[in-house]
């Protein structure tokens, strides 16, 4: 099988997989096919699985793996797919990534163990991960410290790819947080080893602002691939008013997917709607919306619907 | 002096109002005429000062009491004016109050105390707010769980309106959390007192659906308060699409507000831009915008103003 | 096999258990086996296996299985066995539970979900967590502050206890925090169910309160696990003074347990000090001991026993 | 007036004051009195008032000038006093650093703000900390993470003592965390400046280990100031058997206090039977003890007391 590596040039949209379930709470592999296709004609360039929106704490390791395949097997190399492989320990994350390295994955993301708290224990904590991985591994440093509870900063990560050469990628959504002013900072920096970074910040709420400060792309999962798709592209051709135009007549509803812990199910409500993904069904426990919800998500699409006929 | 006072028919949109200072960082009592007038003239049907965004943790007591009678002498009473009087000891909270009252505040806002954990601690605790305040002075309670790492569940603040007289509004700011569903939470609960309920979620972000799901207005700080107002009164109104309009034409620049820890830096230079206040200057330790930042917000801001010409 | 359940009336001291490992980090079943063994000969009332001290967290799936095995297979139903099986979905705890039940354990524990915030949502917790392990599987309601950020009030505890009938136990170590005031508390609420409540404030270093305020026992892992026996033995008899005296002795190696992040580290020395284990190595990522601290245990070890031959 | 000032030379027993309220809430001057005298009595080589552990935030600007004053008044110099500043804003820490230094306190404190987060940001925090309080304000450094919620890593301390002239002392209570390790890093790492270490982990639960890792003193507040005093003497003098012998007579009650969110209240329980204050209140919010906790701590002081003649 042609299989794709990971490496520094890396760029465009790697969407983050949401999980398909079925209404009863088992894996849905029917759907999983479904929305891999989904994404790949919503143009996707990579793809990333079992992340935190993939609701990957909540499988169990044989259905990690089995969900993996499927999704690796449906892409048959097309593109790059990266698996989320953090873990509280080395041992469970090398079993995980050697797993999935073999099935056919172009790299692995990393964020940080909670235990991490001072700059030195960051660089040392990737330091041990590249080690734990093998060093042939590519791997992608997430940086969220929403989710995780850890600062990376920007010395830190300059450090971290200036010396780890399997650490080839940023994903980064540092927000709330310095957030642009980090971004700009990593380009700017002086004997910067260039990798890849792919913007997330807000779940992809800045993201014509992230490309101008130098980012490759966009990693995030909007239920609307095709946003970040249009965005990149007028973006990369120089046409910077385009790509606000596109950005804007999306926001509304984008801004509606991060409005709170409900935000995974709003997303599988528009995929549900778009036919998709079989089933909108969170695995328990997890939120779920109410008709007024619902309401606004249909008022939303509808509005985006004109808008974007408005645009052309 | 004509002095109004806060209770359960509070509504429309209270804006939180920046504190001015020079560019050297001492108290800017001429921007301080300025910006109220310009928050008056804008169309704001009350104000809240001394909140985390006005920079209260900054100022000295002898400052504060400055800074608030210089804003209530500007008001004159035209509309009420609530003070932020949070503090970790009831005995700075009942001195500031008082002193405020004195000066013709319209009531306070206090937000939890750091040690509050629990649902019963949250409801003593503001059992004892009231009892401080001394059971005439009427009070908003703030929910912002980002700022104050505290939860007020709806079953306390229920319990909290239900009980105590005094409460009369909530500033509601459960975001990235239940948000929407509090909200409408809140309001369908039987039994339960009909108090004032500001929004904002998000620093504004959701008012379109705040509004539908009950609030009676907003309270937050956007640098174009004008689009609170105009979103409040076409809801009123019934036009919801056209609430949504004018939302959503503003909706670039006040995401980018929410942007980051630099949020409070791009409101101020937003209204220095628009002549409100003279210098854009934060009191230190607060951060500074880079260029790119306002290329950002200068780009933002003429794409705003277009669209807002489409709508007309 | 004989096999016991976990039940209300659970007493005495619950030794949490070390993970051995080999200097190179693997899993050491034979000193398993041994640790077991000593365990059983210092006079543990039950074990709790899997727990934050345990490691748990960094052993793979496989490794987990094959370690709780060995686990009982040494036991051999002498004394009862609690497995912790937290996990951030309920289709992982569901698997680790069913198949260490089906291995002879007694009961599992089990911390709520990091996304627990409100008093109603520790509630419907534990009730999902209930319904999950099948309502037939006896667990202990872990309530640890410091380890998961959750809260879980009296009121809350009360009510799980009164309404989940295989809810059996708790492990109390609300730490710092009201401590002994909600263990009494629990005890003293009107209409209460009768539970076990094993106490582990701050590791253990508050055993004769806690005993005193209605606590059944302890569940902590202290290298030195005749104190606790010793401690809850004398207290049981009456013997309040000794049961102080005792615990005064082992108190200064105690605490310098409970110094720091590297407490297991000091733990895992102690035990392989004593023989019950070949290494000291913890799996990483984790800390070392440096020499000072080595001199300081060794130091403390000296001046207990010295202490204990003055007692008797 | 002989006014002691602070400097890198420090060393001894600094006793955190507590600050005294009558039962009905108001500052009690006369018991302030009284309890600066009790500290001198028991050997203090300094004090430390308006920290957390003294009610700081709970008093108004005020109230605050009004304590330091009478507390300045009543030691005349004999021994330095450090104040604590620690503030949100920089313009409230000047405004009251200044006015303490006019009134003759040897120095002040301060925590990092709460918005820290990077070693980058901790050290121009301190930075600017310096600049503010004008260069001729010699200061301590207070690292305390469980207060703060910010970690000061050794790098980051180091860099801090060797820039800035006038931090002079560190108050060292980075528990529970890397404790001892830090502090044996501080005083091996080469180049470093040779400033004041004081130390409190835990409340003063590790004073003799810290002693021999390099502490020059201790700055706590336990109700027996008289054990800090000799487990300093003891160290002094060589005899580290009696410091621990000390120590661990008095090690009971110590951790007592430690026990919970109620320590302050232990803490002035144990002063006031002393007769050193006159009320043993808190200022609200504030917990109290309850029969239960005096019968404990009444049993403690009487096994120590005995253990204290057994000792000689």
């Amino acid at each position: 099988m042609n299989r794709p590596v990971l490496d520094e040039k890396a760029k465009g949209v790697y969407v983050i997989t949401v999980t398909p379930f079925t209404d009863e709470g088992s894996l849905d592999l029917e759907s999983t096919d479904r929305v891999i296709d989904f994404y790949l004609e919503k143009g996707a360039d990579g793809l990333t699985v079992l992340g935190v929106m993939g609701e990957a704490p909540k499988l169990t390791a044989e259905e990690s793996a089995q969900y993996v395949k499927r999704v690796l097997d449906r892409v048959k190399g097309r593109i790059p797919t990266i698996v989320g492989v953090s873990s509280p320990g080395y041992a469970a994350m090398k079993e995980l990534s050697d797993r999935v390295m073999d099935l056919g994955a172009a790299g692995v993301m990393v964020g940080p163990a909670a235990t991490v708290r001072t700059d030195d224990q960051a660089y040392s904590y990737y330091e041990m991960v590249a080690e734990t991985l093998g060093g042939k591994t590519p791997f992608c440093v997430q940086d969220h410290p929403l989710a995780y509870s850890v600062q990376l900063p920007a010395p830190v990560l300059l450090k971290i790819f200036r010396n780890i050469p399997s650490a080839v990628m940023l994903k980064h959504e540092d927000y709330p947080g310095p957030g642009l002013a980090k971004l700009a900072a990593l380009r700017a920096a002086k004997d910067a080893r260039r990798i890849s970074i792919l913007a997330g910040n807000g779940g992809g709420l800045f993201l014509p602002e992230e490309l101008s400060r130098g980012a490759d792309g966009a990693m995030t999962g909007f239920g609307y691939p095709e946003m970040m798709v249009g965005v990149c592209k007028a973006h990369a051709a120089g046409d910077i008013e385009r790509a606000h135009d596109l950005f804007d007549a999306y926001l509304p509803l984008a801004r509606y997917e991060q409005q709170s812990a409900a935000g995974l199910a709003v997303r599988k409500y528009m995929l549900q709607k778009r036919g998709a993904i079989a089933s909108a069904a969170i695995r328990k426990p997890g939120p779920k919306l109410s008709p007024a919800d619902i309401a606004d998500i249909d008022r939303l699409i509808a509005r985006q619907e004109k808008r974007l006929r408005e645009l052309g």
